[in-house]
């Protein structure tokens, strides 16, 4: 029963081309006609949809509430925060030309929308009872990226941007801290991601934040992805933008204001974190169909049961798909795990006469044979939680072991020369040695990891005393 | 208990001021830094969310797959299908600069995406046992418009756009006539608005399909609104952008294709039909928050009662917010009318120890009191449903008082001089009479009604025999 692979070549061998093959083969996205900017399809968008969802009903619980701001941005308004327009400017769009006439003022397509968000707090903000006011917007976004690649870097992506105001410093920060946190659940907790979370660089910082805190997940092949950044932006933005308002001692004051968000490029990280060479591999908690049922045969025996078990399926809210298509069972075992369902049942006439189901886990390919009596929506419930824990645990030891000690220049060398991976190493604060670093196959210093204590003391690069552990590597 | 109206100007008085009025007191869209194009804030968006909500479950329903295509067109690739230029060239954005450079090629930011789609299906389908694809997607797009309304008309709007495509010509007529039907059904059982549904003259239809059908509301002043259309292309998108298919005779043929979208513009269609001089009026089915409950005094007793009536809405999954604020109830009270919540219950001492519960109908303003020993979610449930067929009723009512009959152009003209409304006339076919018509403030073929009989058989403009039972008017 082994799957003609031909399509997707091995992660081990090209794991570039590798990624390339999933995607295809799971007909997640396809390129267009349009440089650089992807289709998302049916069975991306579906992944999409979920992790919306999700994230969505968390943000709404925690208070936020949704709203549309425009596409465009106005030149003039785009430029009031300089370090902003600075950091964004080599990589936006312009709009210069609408309804057959050259534009007095040029708009920007939003890359990040800061300014448009500013602009409307400016005006709908009096008092201190007025805040917090939390706000985030699900949209598409657009920067004039080189290199692409689906999911990982486009030109334009989804995603969602959280930006919120407050009347205290201490109460951005916290607010800072806890989207921050949810990205960290999130990955964890439905991803199966054991990303690290930590403070970036001032060189890597959000431009014109005051800090960023970041997500930072690791591939199987030992490089980094940052998914989710979280930005305290103190009143950098409301003094640029002129948001005030009325503080509880009657005097103006300028708010205190954050930004959050993540991509489609979730959808890349799944992939390059759990998948392998037989496909697309799914946290069951993220998958879009948890279950497939594939009938061998076509008697009203193997159609009854298969009937039978999607309706108690369904009616447990278990999402579940039947392949009733007249392709060949082995087709269909071998499509169902490049889709990466997270289960798979086969149920043909021999397994009715013997009472037994069989089931096959997408994640380890085990084939299990299941007593019919059993309680067999418990035993699948079960079953979808197992494979979420060991996805989890088996993601947890590959980090692991691609998480490296660095006390100089040398270990650095030699460990991003054999493998890259997380590495830990000490950091003095100066930008010099983040720049000396960065000359060794462009490792960056990923996050800064506050609470935790210095390892050896001095500076990996310089060997001075060191203020802060840092985790470096290599990103996509 | 009368609302202190100050903010808002009566609908009776001037129609234009009223609606600007109920959009800005019920905070549901704010004007931003960017001409013609709106921020749609939280209670804005919460009904757009509804509206998605229930849209997509249907489309899901009838076998559609959402998906996300790019945001920009190629000029190169916009050309291909001369009509729809025509049609779109005079109200596109065009960006000419990205990443710091001139473009070689100017990109069209999405006016629709019939080029995209086309362009995709080109490649993705294969064989008729590929058909039908049954795409939609929910996103942004942009028209240079010069006169714009927040969510009536405005430079960038939010809306789904569902692209298909066929083996047959009788099976992508059917998809055209089934997505209209869900629009109707959508207008008629959810938004309480009896629209009317039938085909655009050639004229009014959409640039590049073989014919259009259109979905038609009356707005409160008499006014036409059209929201939502579908569109049949036969093989005129297929021809220009190559998308090919093996039939079962195994032979190369263009596939037959539809789209079909409906926009935010159906938020302004709910405030015409149904709202007030104290604000918006929202019909239970769509309304964000069906039941709102004000406190009165903040004794334990209230609290409790408050708190247990909560909980079991709740429980029921009836929407249900509490004003805990400490604003005076005559504040609240006029609050939750501005807002539209259909059902408000008032909960004070006086009722605790009357044992009764006072409801106020937001439609109606009828208040009722209401035993406490009654099973008060069946109460309100019924009353829900209630208000709903109630706002049903009254807007038909409405509606057939707007709709007259003109036999020929001294009836058309009275009828609009006096009052504009749906306006039934036989047409011969003829443009010079349809532009006649429109010498006459503009009033436009708003749809043929194809399954009507004639009238009198004779042109409303020229007298001439006629061809087609047209309703008549005037436009948003």
């Amino acid at each position: 029963m082994e799957k003609d692979n031909k399509e997707i070549t091995s992660r081990d061998v090209d794991f570039a081309q590798w990624y390339t093959d999933v995607v295809n083969a799971a007909h997640l996205s396809s390129y267009t006609g349009v440089k650089g900017c992807i289709a998302i399809l049916p069975n991306g968008y579906a992944i999409w949809e979920n992790m919306q969802k999700i994230l969505d009903e968390k943000f709404k619980e925690l208070g936020h509430q949704n709203v549309s701001m425009p596409l465009l941005i106005p030149e003039g308004l785009l430029r009031k925060e300089s370090e902003l327009v600075e950091g964004f400017a080599p990589e936006v769009a312009w709009v210069t030309e609408g309804g057959s006439k050259e534009l007095d003022e040029r708009f920007c397509v939003r890359p990040t929308s800061e300014t448009l968000f500013s602009d409307y707090y400016k005006d709908a903000v009096k008092s201190y009872r007025d805040l917090p006011m939390l706000y985030n917007q699900w949209c598409n976004v657009l920067r004039w990226e080189k290199e692409t690649r689906p999911f990982l870097r486009s030109r334009e992506f989804l995603w969602q941007e959280g930006h919120t105001i407050h009347a205290t410093k201490k109460e951005a920060e916290e607010e800072t801290d806890l989207m921050m946190e949810v990205y960290r659940w999130f990955h964890h907790e439905i991803l199966a991601i054991p990303s690290i979370t930590g403070k970036k660089t001032e060189k890597e910082k959000f431009a014109g934040a005051e800090y960023t805190l970041t997500n930072e997940d690791l591939m199987y092949n030992g490089v980094c992805l940052q998914v989710g950044t979280s930005h305290f932006f103190g009143q950098k933005f409301s003094k640029a933008y002129d948001v005030k308002f009325l503080n509880k001692e009657n005097k103006l004051e300028y708010v205190y204001q954050t930004s959050w968000g993540t991509t489609t490029r979730m959808i890349g990280a799944l992939i390059m974190v759990h998948s392998d060479d037989f496909g697309l591999v799914l946290p069951p908690r993220i998958a879009p169909t948890k279950v497939i049922i594939i009938p061998i045969g076509n008697s009203d025996v193997v159609n009854n049961k298969v009937e039978e078990l999607e309706t108690k399926l369904r009616e447990q809210s278990i999402s579940v798909k039947v392949d009733r298509t007249d392709k060949t069972p082995g087709f269909k075992f071998a499509e169902a795990e490049v889709l990466g369902i997270p289960v798979r049942i086969e149920i043909g006439e021999r397994d009715i006469k013997n009472n037994t189901l069989t089931l096959v886990r997408r994640d380890t390919r085990e084939k299990i044979s299941v007593d019919m009596n059993t309680d067999i929506i418990k035993y699948i419930t079960n079953l979808l939680e197992t494979i979420q824990q060991d996805m989890y645990n088996r993601a947890v030891e590959r980090r692991d072991k691609l998480t490296f000690t660095a006390h100089n220049l040398e270990d650095m060398e030699k460990i991003l020369n054999e493998h890259p991976g997380f590495i830990h190493g000490d950091w003095c604060g100066d930008q010099h040695c983040e720049e000396r670093i960065k000359e060794i196959k462009g490792c960056k210093a990923r996050c800064i990891l506050e609470d935790e204590p210095l390892i050896d003391g001095k500076c990996v690069c310089c060997g001075k005393p060191a203020k802060y552990h840092v985790v470096w590597g290599i990103q996509y």
